[in-house]
């Protein structure tokens, strides 16, 4: 943890699982462009209803990372 | 998703299971009389505790559904 | 529920499994050594990434318990 | 407290005594059309001003009750 | 403004010309079956995007009335 | 209530009698100086503490006037 | 942009035609008595319904101006 | 006011006169055990409800003292 | 709306006409470089004020849109 | 700390030195036109960037007075 | 950063030479006390002025450690 | 200042030195990679500490540029 710089982005996942997986898709979807991917803090639980039963989970997070050079 | 007006109202939903069935309670129970429930929203996930382990989950979300008429 | 005073502390919980499981580590944790825990309530997800996936989920919460006397 | 699903709705209640005193009356107000109310939570404190003195408090308020079956 | 009892609810009002005629038809629609709305307060500003262009503005508002009796 | 202008100043009441007399001595307070007060909103309540007993409450709140002319 | 110092005041505008004119109104009625105002910033946006209709907008914003000197 | 360390705890008092008699159980209950108390700060201001009646008022607050040494 | 990522970028419009056109030039002018944009979020209000008139509206918003692949 | 009342504003100082010195400029041009200015509390740190560096920091805070008479 | 549980208080450290060093005096005296201090996070930048001038920068803090055992 | 639209990055800057110099180490990264930085806002004050010390200081700011064409 040196004088480095870190950005983040904010994405939302979604899933039919539940809240941590949608959190995992973000994550892991994420990771096929950006390297080096440090912590997360989600900002925001929300879902879609469909027939009174919950169709899909959606979770927004900030996704930090190291930047280089 | 036209010039239609929407309502929410805040339920609370608890579990002994965890979070996301805390959620899903609300939304089932909220369907019996709310017809065509669109989003779901969480503005607070708290819980009891008895004998030093959770006891029930409890979150507080926001249920919005179309207005007819 | 009589005239009691309550304290609250925050506590951070981790987990490999999931968010949950982070607030009942939490919780059992601070068992060990504060008697009449009543509730909790979360105040920030967040979660280490290493490799492209979720390594940990830090689950930060409020433990409110009576304060005896 | 068992796997019950609460709702809440918001008030603002008036009263020329003070900021508790429109809180009871908040309440006492609702309690004729709505069965077990368990809790209230503050969410804000107002009034209004006329000839440099306060003319009526008015407190916003949460109240939580059981939604049955 | 003497001791009345008010209360507020939340509608989200959708429109395709503008922020402040998603605020209108949220009112019109709301006072077809509420009597007495006194004021609103606007609490979110969204929309949706279609083909690169705001195809609906949505309007989040508290809306507060005198509940008689 | 026509098309005028308020502005709002943030004041801070102290009583050693309790929350809402804080209130109090900062509205007539203010009235000596401001005419047409219409309305406060309390954002903070606060309070100084000597020998283990509340010596002075603080109530900061945002008093609002008409702006004439 | 120099080493200036700036303050800023909270004001309401109000208007019947829409939320924009009631910020318009009130850097207007401003500017009657304060030079050099600089930007603005909005924290509220209200309204007043009068027979199911919206009657007035009102709009709280800061105004941010240089002080001389 | 010299440089000092400060440290601050959270409590919720409750009673059943009022909030400000629930603000000073907390402190008369924490002056008890912690010594050079200087000051507090409500966080929340809740209640139970029995009845259709406020049962107990409970305020949350932040108590801050001087850390000796 | 299926287990698709989004990600939403912050941007500011600038407008002289008004605060909803502000909105519309930044979906505009990020259309041309971002597909599949599906929703936007007011974060902030604000403008500039040139000799006590509006001179420019700017309006913050969240801009989200669907990750490919 | 008897009985008296205070009234805050809000300052923004700038400086090309650093924040704690934009915060010491605010200070200081109050105090030409402020007596007995007590506290201040920082609500925003920003800053001007030109052609990479920093050029001058912009910190708004509230300062707090005692209103005499 | 394996499974631990950390705890977090809450500080205000006080300095007459600056916003940094009262967060420096504030994590010194803390470590006399507690073992482990990992993060700090700042949650309010105050202060006391004096005869015009900045007396004493106060910057309260959350301190956050691991729990042992 | 024209009908141009800004985009605003989230960084954060980290430095052995204090919380300024974290800040102006995102800034001057950041300005390899973006042209036209015109402002910053400090969004979160965080630090690491080691052997009750403040090993780093971690500064996390929204950097707003304009966006060409």
């Amino acid at each position: 943890m040196s004088e480095h710089v870190y950005k983040s982005v904010e994405l939302t996942g979604s899933s039919k699982v539940g809240s941590d997986d949608a959190i995992k898709c973000a994550i892991e979807r994420a990771s096929k462009t950006i390297r080096d991917i440090r912590w997360f803090h989600v900002t925001e639980i929300r879902g879609h209803v469909d027939e009174g039963k919950v169709a899909y989970w959606q979770v927004t997070l900030k996704i930090g990372f190291t930047l280089e050079g």
